[in-house]
């Protein structure tokens, strides 16, 4: 059977992730589709809308074959480091192929990118330095430092866009990884990343429909735009908890977090660098709001969504330590099982001996410093819920086993 | 002038405390009384039901003179780390005697104890291993040992008594601290500490008044048992800040740090001793309030006192580590002025130039680890309020000047 693998975080699973799912094994020639999905918190460093469970079930009712989790360890973390754990993930389970959405949808791009920065890599240093010292976000230097480069060469690629920055270091991480998975992208259609409102007939962003249904309690308003499998499982989801997982209600948890540490404690948080500590302690004292804390946090110098991830650090608790041994290497140490079809099960069956790491069925029976910190980040992600929801959430993480979709 | 000193909570200020403030005054022959007064975290490891700004309104209502903090660090300790702490305030600032109430009402029951325990200290400390080797608590393991020690001599102390065991304490710290002040003693009247219940016209415990306002809500069941100025501050205080400050609204925050702590960060918290940190762990997870979390926790071992100060470290991050550097003395490193009368103030100006500590009215102008560990406690302390009053709340440290009672 062959395999294509696909990098997600389905927040929640809509029809844009159904045509990618399956424009991706059309266009690997795939039997099964493998997703690699985040836990419980996501690049963006923002709590998942609903767990990792509702989120794998969206996931194989929408047609993936096998649900992995990528850890947290990795999952909050900028491009290089996230696509680095994914592609090691998809690599160890045999994929033949990683398909992901792009902006400029054409494998070519990434490829000449990828040649061209290798070639110039020491210029790309220099100019990225130069554009980090004028004060500029990190992905912005290196849009700037990217286009210096590029001027001149034939390259498509326009490494300002989200999906194409993510592109690049799969591709990067399948080279670099001496990898056989051939690197595929599909063009992403109908709604860009960011955008808030619906303005397309049946394709809409999750930040949109994220947008509508917790901040303006609209549930029906997704109706169009995410398949009938997605609807009820987030519509029972809600019914079930009571809430769908926001910054906000996590805010009371990060301020005390923050007034209960003191500065030498802050400053061991994972990318708590240059001196955030006292910008950090000076706004909670003054911000009633998630959205206030970050908004007085923001400068030019950091991105909202760098600042959002330092907060999700602080919240779990995250050290630089911890950080620095786990990611030595960039790879994960383990893969572990959130769901299957009944194909997924015969594929992993017949690969189940040539797997490159340990495959984790029960949480219980398995220590590695990667999973303890998924396990915190899960009580930490849990505790908006209110008793006794929180105390079954956070023992699902021993009992659940992998969802089995349409297998007797 | 001559100043009697007192050690107080006033948590809240009632009629038994009116009586004890005055015969204090009386039976040391004072012209003002002084007391020394914890902050926002008390001796049994519970937040204060209200601030330590609306109790030092009660204390000088109630005829205090001068009202100075006792520091986290000593206030929430066991008797004798918070008998040592107060003693030294009291010490520093010229007090003539130290008056505190005790079950048998007489002092001489504490020196001819302290110099038979000190006679026979080897025995002592040999009796109370072998009673805390049965699994007897520590306050227990004292009891037993004291009263084998005691038996034959003639010793009218019961050291099973919550205040003879402070009294004890003071009476031993003046004496190892060569402090120059007579400690005096009253008999304590009326009500027991632990009584839940009120049955005297006039006089009721704390405890009971306690009980009556936050849990039953019931506001003016307590105006026969406390003078109309605490009254009026508590009323007012609710009206302010919509809450008295109990351990069951500081739950969700003690439940979120312990998950989101490492074994080994458990471990580091003050008094988390001989693997407790793993009954911790175990029993957070299934408990929905404070009072479950601590009667799943408790056991003979353990007092419910000890465990709950357990809890306040926790709540409050503290650490073993730092705890340990500022304890090497046991005594107070500086002097903070929380209130004042007219009298207090003429007290304050003649003795000003022989104080023995530091006295501190201006927060920011002065750095200490003791201070540090009050001001975090107050943070964590006003989490519960709501916004903007929380923020408000906090910034009171820095720009709160001592209330003046009675003062132009």
């Amino acid at each position: 059977m062959k395999a294509v693998g696909i990098v997600v975080e389905y927040n929640p699973f809509h029809n844009g992730h159904l045509h990618h799912l399956a424009e991706s094994k059309k266009k690997a020639n795939a039997d099964i589709v493998i997703a690699v999905m985040s836990g419980h918190f996501l690049q963006r460093g923002e709590p998942a809308l609903v767990s990792k469970w509702a989120r794998t079930e969206m996931a194989l009712a929408g047609g993936a074959d096998l649900v992995f989790e990528l850890p947290f360890a990795f999952s909050t973390q900028s491009a290089e480091i996230f696509a680095s754990g994914a592609v090691s993930i998809l690599d160890a389970l045999g994929c033949d192929s990683l398909c992901f959405g792009s902006e400029v949808g054409k494998i070519d791009a990434f490829l000449e990118t990828y040649e061209l920065l290798e070639k110039r890599s020491d210029d790309f240093v220099q100019l990225l330095k130069t554009a980090l010292s004028k004060g500029n976000s990190y992905p912005k230097a290196v849009s700037i430092a990217f286009q210096k480069i590029a001027s001149g060469e034939k390259t498509l690629l326009d490494l300002s866009k989200p999906n194409n920055i993510l592109g690049f270091q799969y591709v990067k991480a399948i080279v670099q990884q001496k990898s056989s998975m051939k690197p595929l992208t599909i063009e992403r259609i109908g709604a860009g990343y960011h955008d808030e409102s619906y303005h397309h007939p049946s394709i809409a962003s999750a930040t949109s429909i994220r947008k509508n249904i917790v901040h303006e309690q609209n549930l029906s308003s997704m109706k169009h735009y995410v398949p009938e499998s997605s609807f009820r499982i987030l519509l029972n989801y809600k019914q079930t908890y009571s809430a769908f997982h926001d910054w906000e209600l996590y805010f009371p948890f990060l301020k005390y977090s923050i007034l209960s540490k003191t500065l030498t404690e802050l400053k061991e948080i994972y990318e708590m660098d240059e001196g955030l500590e006292h910008r950090v302690v000076h706004h909670i004292k003054r911000a009633a709001s998630f959205h206030q804390f970050l908004s007085l946090l923001k400068t030019k110098r950091y991105t909202w969504t760098r600042l959002q991830r330092l907060c999700t650090y602080l919240l779990t608790n995250t050290k630089k330590e911890e950080m620095a041994s786990i990611l030595k290497t960039k790879k994960a140490p383990y893969i572990r099982l959130l769901g299957m079809s009944g194909r997924g099960q015969s594929y992993l069956q017949a690969v189940k001996k040539q797997l490159e790491l340990p495959l984790i069925s029960k949480v219980s029976s398995y220590s590695s410093d990667v999973l303890e910190m998924d396990l915190r980040a899960t009580n930490v992600y849990a505790l908006i819920l209110n008793e006794p929801a929180a105390t079954e959430f956070m023992k699902l993480e021993y009992t659940m086993p992998p969802i089995r979709y349409g297998l007797p």
